[in-house]
């Protein structure tokens, strides 16, 4: 975590940490969201032409989208020693980093995540990638930022929703964690996001990722922890997306793990009654889940994800708040069963 | 070195290499020129839907063409553990194995490389690669193969001139490393490039530049030492693009180290009558160089050359064979009198 800088002053931290770096190496990637609302507290410095604005959302995360970023650092003749900035949500982090790491065979970038489940998520841990071929982050690479600013001034700009989506996350990683950090998340005001207490909680949240991380980098084994929830929720996103849904990613991980929390009960003896207290707290703070109607789409949808390395579905499951075991496969009954949980 | 293997059966070595991977786990990227003449050597039993064909030619290496192996792997559902066999030269190679760094975040590839140039060369340190935006290799990744295997006896199928474009870069190795292996150099027979001496040569050539490569994979400092003569010989290859010159990469290098070692002459006590006998030497074996007659025009381009970051030009220069010095800047009067040497 050396890398991650946590703070309420992120425009200081990032002149800082870029004062020995020549204004016209830096390069500022942004969408016109972070451009309106974020540029601004930056107070960066760079030429005008160093700045790269793309227009917002998953559909711009392609290789159309870093061909425009490439192009910008070409035509300006960018050198190894340039540094690019990524400011934005999680598809401007993924995007950039992933530039950043093919550009002349790699040059540094610093993220700046603005949305709380890009603070948590999207920009630690090394994953980059764009969309392609109608699937998710088909074309990416493993790299590390040289650093991640996370400051939660930018979290009060965001809607009930977006927060919510975030947050998802982070109760992902208390439940993945141990029974105090998630009991503070069950106990946490999402009214002050952007205060110092509720930094303190993203740092914890954090620090479980990058701990699962640094075992297992490039998702050989132990980081599939991560992916709990995911099976599910990312199944339900592939309804929504068909079906024009409006869902979160953290709706659908909220609710996939409910699903991943039965299994875990019947499976491996989580603890019923906690189950059903956490399927309550999910339930009062997550708008009802649709998508979730049709069992047999969802388990079709789950046996063609990409993580899937043997015919049936992987899971990650829990034994009890903490303790997690990944690659567990289960069948077409158990999983049916748990989708008419949520 | 140990990824590398020096073979007469390349065949055998791949199949006993892939004999734990399903069949419908390994995909073969060709150009048609090593689907003519090289793919039926390998009897590789594999369904004819994961067979890439690309156009030969530097033209072909291009975001464009990466995308073509993006869309085979993704339309035939390749999984995380699915292999990329790149048999071709330096172009498939660096295209092949920038597309396995990214698909799906990185999949493993082998590289079968067939010309003498790739051997020596493309197909070993990890860099990988594509033009754009006419700049050669402007995307890219660092990232090793899985496995190389360097058959030599692919080389017969070669014109002489292709195999001296690949000797080119072993006589650079030779300079760079001892004055042993450069003597071997200078007497060895050209027209029995497949028999076991050569083989051996090769071996000796590739490691000469594994050594260097192990010291500075990412080419911070000493890798650097790689570049000699190709400060000059860059130049040369963009004069011979612009005008439609037929000069290969090894004329080119071969060419620009005769103006390299008379600086390093001039600036670093080469020894005059060595340099002397090397500059008669290339001259006698490679062809008449051409595109070299405006000392001024190539002086430019060396200017804009990428590897850069100074003003003026950077070189790799020699104290004596095996005594490099990298990141030596000459001026202006220095580099147009050893142009003129050519």
């Amino acid at each position: 975590m050396n890398n991650i800088i946590f703070t309420r002053e992120g425009g200081v931290k990032l002149n800082g940490l870029l004062k020995n770096v020549a204004s016209s190496d830096i390069y500022l990637l942004m969408d016109t969201h972070s451009r309106d609302y974020c540029m601004e507290y930056l107070q960066l410095d760079i030429p005008a032409c160093n700045r790269i604005v793309l227009m917002p959302g998953e559909h711009c995360k392609s290789l159309e989208g870093v061909k425009k970023v490439w192009q910008v650092l070409s035509d300006n003749c960018a050198r190894r020693n340039a540094v690019l900035v990524n400011l934005g949500g999680g598809v401007i982090t993924d995007m950039g980093g992933f530039a950043a790491s093919c550009f002349k065979r790699g040059i540094a970038c610093v993220n700046v995540p603005t949305t709380l489940l890009s603070q948590i998520d999207a920009s630690v841990g090394g994953k980059t990638g764009v969309n392609f071929n109608g699937l998710k982050n088909e074309i990416g690479t493993f790299s590390i930022p040289r650093y991640v600013i996370i400051d939660n001034g930018f979290l009060s700009t965001l809607s009930q929703r977006q927060v919510l989506s975030g947050f998802a996350e982070m109760l992902k990683h208390g439940l993945l964690s141990n029974v105090d950090y998630w009991n503070e998340l069950m106990s946490v005001d999402l009214s002050d996001v952007g205060g110092t207490e509720f930094l303190e909680l993203i740092r914890k949240s954090v620090a479980v990722k990058s701990a699962i991380v640094q075992e297992d980098p490039c998702e050989k084994g132990v980081r599939r922890a991560l992916n709990f929830g995911h099976t599910v929720g990312h199944a339900i996103e592939s309804v929504a997306i068909d079906d024009d849904l409006d869902i979160c990613h953290g709706d659908a991980v909220a609710y996939g793990m409910i699903a991943e929390l039965y299994l875990s009960v019947k499976k491996m003896g989580f603890d019923l009654e906690l189950y059903k207290n956490i399927r309550s707290f999910i339930r009062g703070l997550y708008p009802r889940c649709m998508g979730v109607d049709n069992p047999e789409r969802l388990y079709q949808l789950m046996l063609h994800d990409k993580k899937n390395d043997y015919p049936g579905v992987n899971f990650t499951l829990l034994q009890s708040i903490g303790k997690f075991v990944v690659n567990q496969y289960c069948v077409y009954d158990e999983i049916i069963e748990a989708l008419k949980q949520i």
